[in-house]
């Protein structure tokens, strides 16, 4: 009942006006990213999402996934066609590696890919999701043999994959983990312990699934210093790239969930599985970190692409709903009542879920260029530059934009009153299947913690710094636009704010590291807003460039009005996330825990 | 697997020492509510809560509700026999007028004793809760002959109720309702049409179901003015109180739904069933409106009972699972990790639930306290105050303590981490449930439109001033108590920001109506944290008289830092709520309905 349109318009919009992608032609892949070519991708992309992806959301959510008692798993109806027309589409390899069988072009298209599939159907979309994410840690750590058996037929999409982190006892602090490794005489291990949580563990979508799994080597140091991290097919891959005997792992159970029920959520069992090493012995976790960061990309990223269709939703409903006069006057004169949408608080919410996606996507995918120019820059401070951007935007991207892409499908929800708490009506879903993105991945107060703790003083402060010059120097340039006025001054102010928090951090933090954590998550926020403001003035930029050149359309107007409305109603919470932030630890931590 | 153990200690608190009851003991019942009765009660109360309704309430969930093809529906397992118990134990009648068999005892005991209902096992709640509805609109509207005729065996337990308003066109625009009743000879009606989304509209829990319909008389009035309220049994009555013939009403089918699966929330066909006019013809909405501003607080009140059973479960698992160290230092030196509670974003999580908790608590039962002063005082002026405060606060709570209940179940589920994610463990109910409550009811965007176009500006705006009023004197009557000043500081400064932004709806509301809708939502906020800073500021009155007689309990300290953290981390929200609202409607409205 719930449709999907991509916004393949915002799309290009990003791409072409905002981050003129077509600069960037010196770099590898980009030259084949023509404007023509990314327009025909994304509306093919925008075909599948809508016509083949978005269909089985609701029913897949009914449905979910069938574990049997052999352990093998069952997919909803459905997904198992439309996943081979994916895979032959070629979507899986869209941005990979050409030696293994990718397209090579830019990751910023697949992440506008990737933005179609998590609106138009996240439980699918979590299938070559988790098998992308363990192609680029084989593709980053695992030896030239390893990339050859298995990047072509993960790439192609025949087989899939997984991150395996999680256990019963651990899911945050890894350096508890049990699960172990014994060393066998030919070079491999012998993996044994349960792993939970594991998404798309096992399911009929591919051929096989490559395991990728943290284990303790019998021996190794304890703690997050013994981990390594081991590949373990489902099926054993004989010399020849044929499927030989079943390994020793199996999925137990499936859970329970919330919602995203059409991903098979597992309890892996592993019994003497045999795997092999990836990368260096103990070296596991930042091997597994390649993987999750992209993972925490890919969720925030989830965030705002179910906040975007619950938008679409919910929008619609409130342009068909007739339900009292508009304030000022009846709107609809012709009809018994006027449309919702009249209503200043219907719009109110409307507005904050647009000015939220909208700015959203400009900023994950100014982020994936980064992403490209880390990858495939010649220029080492660019390659450096970008690669701090990268480790400094994840965790605020993945935490910001999954907590508010949560509370805009809530949103929408609400703009369809009692129709939105109905099942068949598909809103509550949304609701539902966002809520994870929340908790996975690394929950969003762990990704508060990784921004202040770690991101923000690592290298001096080096990717902040560069941030923050960027945004002088984008105001510096627009110093005379007086219609981009009302942007910068927003960017700067926001700037004053996270700089004021900055220094009260770097002020207080050392004497009580409570008071770190205390503001953690307002600094995560102010940074957010700040980076929602840099993405609305280029956003802003953009369209009155366009204007400029006497583009009329109605497009560039919308866009400078919801920008406006995103300086009004959403960019003020920098006071009160500052405000909370300098009262530090005290309030917050003075309680015995017996008291709760 | 979810626990709920009733905050009896903070109820008594509230009750006696910030609310001091005892003072009332002129009003009719409140001599009979002594410290031990109330005492007696709450305990009692709260064995019900823990023992008989908590046991049910996910397996009330899983199994849900069953409409047989005859029509009838079979309530989860457990159901009937929880009610049978609770109907036995005179709860249903706990604040009742005594002339229908009701104990008369104060209704502050009722909302006391719902909370635990709610915060146990909502979707079981709702049922006495929606007939407790329907009997106080029976109470206030209906003839002699109607009270006496229906309202012992409601309030007994015996018979249900429910409300009839929404139609599949129509729920917040009553305006437009289709149901017809058409006079008989007799002086009874014939009704027919389709009710949607009615909360326990058939059940096996009660020997019949008194529901109260709108409906409009053939040839009356268009509009609201044309509607009219009737009772219409679902089994006749006979004269001498036994049980007729089935009446022309049946459930069509039930919804399936988020949440609340435990209540049956049905389609009900009304086919020329026999319906009797309560009060006067075309006055309907007036008399339902009776019923509605008692369930509106209803409703708040489940909206802080689930952030209260939902924070119980998240502080035990905070207080349980062990992940990582503290910042600060090993805490648990004996384990392999510190209990995730010594972590500050934990903490946060936590405080932000708690503060809310408590204070929303004595917040409500302040309001509560007026619902006895305006029904029993026999002071005129005290009576007007009472039902002024009554149409202001309902507003306010209904929509303010839902959004936040919902945010701080999400919050207590976040605790979990993954397990909150998993169905077995409880908490993702706990956000299903809590998220009806920010639609039913009226929308939470009626609310607000509710406070700033109706309740703000009544009698000249008697209402909020007198509340204000109220506020100074507080102010006034502490100002030398030192250690209260951070909260009435904090009193004074949300005051002013109320205030000023009072002003500006006043100067800009005239010019453009939807100015007011605009900043509906935050004003509405904005009052609410006024409201809750003025609970806080008694409840750290009253613990700091306690600690000042000697009492070292830490109950009182621990109330004083979680108001403390209140003031610094939830009450500078007034300040972006006050920029957002005063930026008026123009970016909100400006983008044209077809651009959505």
């Amino acid at each position: 009942m719930t449709v999907y349109n991509a916004p393949v318009e915002d799309m290009k919009f990003v791409l072409n006006d905002v981050l003129q992608i077509s600069k960037y032609s010196n770099l590898p892949g980009f030259s084949d990213a023509s404007e023509d070519v990314v327009e025909a991708i994304l509306e093919e992309g925008a075909k599948l999402a809508s016509n083949v992806l978005h269909p089985l959301n609701q029913s897949g959510d009914k449905e979910g996934c069938t574990r049997h008692e052999d352990g093998s798993v069952t997919t909803p109806k459905g997904f198992k066609e439309a996943y081979n027309m994916f895979s032959e589409g070629g979507w899986q390899g869209l941005s990979f590696d050409p030696e293994y069988g990718g397209q090579g072009l830019p990751y910023i298209l697949s992440v506008a890919i990737n933005e179609m599939i998590s609106s138009s159907n996240m439980a699918f979309g979590m299938y070559p999701g988790l098998a992308m994410g363990a192609a680029l840690a084989i593709h980053a750590h695992g030896s030239d043999e390893q990339k050859q058996k298995y990047l072509p037929k993960m790439v192609s999409g025949e087989w899939g994959g997984t991150m395996n982190l999680t256990e019963p006892h651990c899911g945050t602090d890894l350096g508890l983990l049990r699960t172990k490794a014994v060393p066998q005489d030919d070079g491999s291990y012998k993996i044994t312990g349960t792993k939970i949580f594991i998404s798309a563990g096992e399911h009929d979508l591919t051929d096989n699934i490559i395991h990728l799994v943290l284990a303790r080597i019998e021996g190794g140091p304890e703690g997050v210093k013994g981990i390594s991290l081991f590949v373990v097919p489902k099926f054993h891959v004989n010399e020849d790239g044929s499927l030989g005997a079943r390994n020793g792992v199996a999925c137990g159970s499936i859970e329970e969930k919330m919602g995203i029920h059409g991903n098979s959520t597992c309890v892996m069992n592993y019994d003497d599985a045999v795997g092999y090493l990836i990368g260096e012995e103990h070296k596991g976790l930042r091997a597994m970190f390649t993987m999750m960061n992209e993972a925490r990309l890919g969720v925030g990223l989830q965030g705002f692409a179910i906040s975007e269709v619950a938008y679409q939703n919910g929008a619609a409903y409130a342009n068909d709903r007739l339900q009292g006069r508009s304030l000022t006057g009846v709107a609809a004169p012709d009809k018994p009542a006027d449309p919702i949408i009249v209503h200043p608080d219907v719009r109110r919410m409307l507005m904050d879920q647009r000015a939220f996606n909208e700015g959203g996507r400009a900023w994950m995918y100014w982020t994936a260029l980064h992403a490209d120019l880390h990858h495939k820059s010649e220029d080492e401070a660019t390659r450096q530059k970008a690669d701090d951007y990268m480790g400094l935007m994840t965790p605020i991207l993945k935490a910001y934009l999954t907590e508010k892409g949560y509370a805009h499908a809530t949103n929408a929800q609400q703009v369809l009153g009692g129709h939105g708490y109905i099942q068949e009506w598909g809103m509550e879903q949304f609701v539902r299947d966002a809520r994870i993105t929340m908790i996975y991945e690394g929950a969003n107060g762990i990704q508060a913690l990784d921004l202040v703790g770690r991101k923000l003083m690592k290298d001096g402060g080096r990717a902040w710094q560069a941030f923050f010059a960027e945004v002088d120097e984008f105001v510096a340039d627009n110093e005379g636009n007086s219609d981009l006025k009302p942007y910068t001054d927003g960017l700067v102010a926001a700037k004053k704010d996270v700089e004021e928090a900055t220094q009260w951090m770097a002020a207080n933090a050392m004497q009580n590291f409570n008071n770190a954590g205390a503001g953690s998550m307002d600094y995560l926020h102010m940074f957010a807003l700040l980076c929602l403001a840099h993405g609305w003035a280029q956003l802003a930029k953009a369209a009155l460039d366009r204007k400029a050149t006497g583009d009329g359309n109605s497009f560039y107007e919308n866009k400078l009005i919801t920008g406006k409305y995103f300086l009004e109603r959403i960019l003020p919470d920098t006071k009160s996330h500052l405000a909370k932030l300098k009262t530090g630890a005290e309030s917050m931590m003075a309680l015995p825990a017996e008291a709760f």
